[in-house]
């Protein structure tokens, strides 16, 4: 936020407004670019593949341009590789890590040349019949991090991966059963700012992969080693620091050299590169005030759903008002007819008044992913700024574009 | 469910798979005729008017359905009442209940000639101008109920409604600039299963609505007591006796009768109409077991986000199985990509083998309506079953359907 929150990546927030209307999500072409630039530079000089993960932001403008940015996909499953082959990603650069995706979806990604890295040996016996060349499956490492344990995803209670144990029996069948190239991959959890923990992780991960590798006489195309870099939500957060994280990465790497001479590295940042790119916009529509001030906005828990869903927290900012000495404590809230629908409570801000504009930060990831038509509220436009330019990449959506799918 | 689980209305539900995939929701057009009827019975001979909550499933096949059966409708937006004004039904049969909606979503409903029950006098401010005739707000009658807190939407921290005191200054105000004529709403919660909380609820609206009536000397065309009609969920819930739901609501009415004389009673059911009247229908794609089993299917977490977002509970069968005396735990998961993706923990179920059909009961409420593309998975589709026939009303979203609104 630029210029007392008027301005974002040198755009008047007023000219988006009246061009686009609200809800409105608004990327900066440049913060995409400088977080891609950020991470390559911490990798450097390794050449690490980053495989930005679709589920944090699907829009194929974005996917475009971290194209251009060569970057390659983390595909959830057969819908999200289809959309990246189909705007042109090489096959190479797509991997999946499905979970639970049945037989049909399992052969979509083979039969593309698309690796997966399958959650547990019953996944790759679903097409083993397929002889698929290479394999790889997803180690928990036993230890996870996240925000929220919602997004933790590896450690005790998870439903994702499989033990070492259980991976050097799931590799030795395959091997056995044909399998010539070897992939290996862990992701222990989304939204960590703590850099040391990758330190943690990467070593148990590598030290899994390294036994794995001698035990069963095989080498790997690639270590996997998933996402998880956070961003600061909370005015405390601190940044994450991700030269350090990819020091510890690489160092635990370069132990494990011998053994690795011919492994890629792959990570899977989503969040880290798209989350701060991007301001949600929306307008007061209501201030209803007995003795508690309740500030209802035209962004709702359909656009917000990780709100009440994690309680995540994103900074909020009164376009016009970021150096207004006064604050004042309220909550804030949609428009969605359920008492799930905050999107802070107790807040300090500014003094508002009706049709004023809120900006909603890091809106980037998982918000636009993960939105519904709930209360058939559209999710929101979104547009994006190049070289002071606006132009919408997504349209807000009509009533009838909510209902195109149904049979009166 | 029928005959071991295979059969739901009379129709074989392997049959429905095969014509339409997984996953499904199947609607029983014989139970919402049922459950409309049921509703009709208990407050005869008072002639109630049933205005759909059309929050809970805004199918349009549905809506068309209710129309027929005599049902107006509870518009959440003017987004709910456009769609309702399409299908047919009548302005006066429709009533909107919006939350923090802006000058021009309020200005399209008064257009239209649909009443609003406004949130507070803040919103009736709004569009003050254009000299709605009618007006009338919705009551926080000091007590609240819902399964979940998320969805008690009276009380205490909600952010709906205004109290006693305030109303009576909200509608003085109106009358004072010009309402001629007026209504009185309350929505208390969502899937109350007692009874005896209407009794309470409505004896403090009706006594409300007297004491505001007599001190202005206004009438009310309607006394509007929201939803909240619930659904056993669990195997121990009782069913919700409607008919002494209603009797308490008339014979509580009837002791203001001098009063209300000329207002109609509107309710606004939701689930209670549409929850039970459907399963969903999804497939075991994956079956984890390493000490404990954990089921995949390709229901998720974008087509059931009640259950992580509220901890919602709904029963679960397998097909052909009802009867099956082996009883495994198990965790059933989704195919997302994050740990909130979890459809039930630690559940007793018959044991299963890959592929095996698993149904979701009640799932006709909250869930298509809530329903997301999140990891790019596509909502459920949607088939309903009249005289024994299969007819698809919603189709499953192909991945180019999901971004239709999108500019690449």
């Amino acid at each position: 936020m630029e210029k007392n929150c008027t301005e974002f990546s040198g755009i008047n927030i007023y000219n988006a407004v009246n061009d686009f209307g609200t809800p409105l999500i608004l990327y900066s072409e440049k913060r995409i670019r400088e977080n891609v630039k950020r991470i390559i530079n911490a990798f450097m000089p390794y050449n690490i593949s980053i495989h930005f993960a679709m589920k944090a932001n699907y829009n194929p403008y974005i996917l475009n341009l971290l194209k251009s940015l060569g970057c390659g996909i983390d595909a959830a499953n057969q819908n999200e590789a289809m959309l990246a082959l189909k705007l042109g990603f090489n096959n190479n650069d797509v991997v999946s890590t499905p979970n639970n995706l049945d037989r049909e979806g399992l052969a979509f990604l083979i039969n593309n040349g698309i690796k997966i890295n399958y959650d547990h040996l019953g996944q790759y016996k679903l097409v083993q019949d397929l002889n698929p060349e290479f394999v790889s499956f997803r180690i928990n490492p036993g230890i996870g991090m996240g925000e929220f344990k919602e997004i933790t995803t590896a450690g005790e209670n998870v439903k994702f991966g499989i033990s070492y144990d259980e991976a050097l029996k799931s590799y030795k069948y395959a091997r056995d059963h044909g399998a010539k190239r070897f992939g290996i991959h862990m992701m222990t959890g989304s939204n960590v700012l703590s850099a040391k923990f990758f330190k943690e992780s990467s070593r148990i991960f590598f030290n899994i992969a390294a036994n794995i590798s001698k035990k069963l006489d095989i080498s790997f195309d690639y270590l996997d080693l998933g996402g998880g870099f956070g961003v600061p939500y909370r005015d405390n957060d601190p940044d994450f620091d991700i030269k350090a994280a990819a020091g510890y990465i690489l160092e635990n790497f370069e132990n494990f050299n011998c053994i690795f001479n011919n492994s890629d590295l792959i990570i899977e940042p989503g969040r880290y590169i798209i989350a701060d790119s991007a301001i949600l916009i929306s307008r007061i529509t209501s201030i209803k005030n007995y003795g508690h001030t309740i500030i209802g906005t035209d962004a709702s828990m359909n656009t917000l759903i990780r709100i009440p869903l994690y309680g995540a927290y994103h900074k909020i900012y009164i376009a016009g008002k970021c150096s207004d000495g006064k604050l004042i404590s309220a909550d804030i809230v949609g428009q969605a007819c359920e008492n799930t629908d905050y999107i802070a409570r107790n807040i300090k801000i500014p003094s508002v008044n009706d049709g004023d504009i809120v900006i909603i930060s890091n809106a980037g990831a998982y918000i636009m992913s993960m939105a519904s038509n709930y209360n058939l509220l559209a999710r929101p436009a979104e547009a994006i700024i190049l070289d002071g330019n606006l132009r919408l990449i997504k349209k807000r959506e009509s009533v009838d574009d909510m209902l195109k799918t149904f049979y009166p």
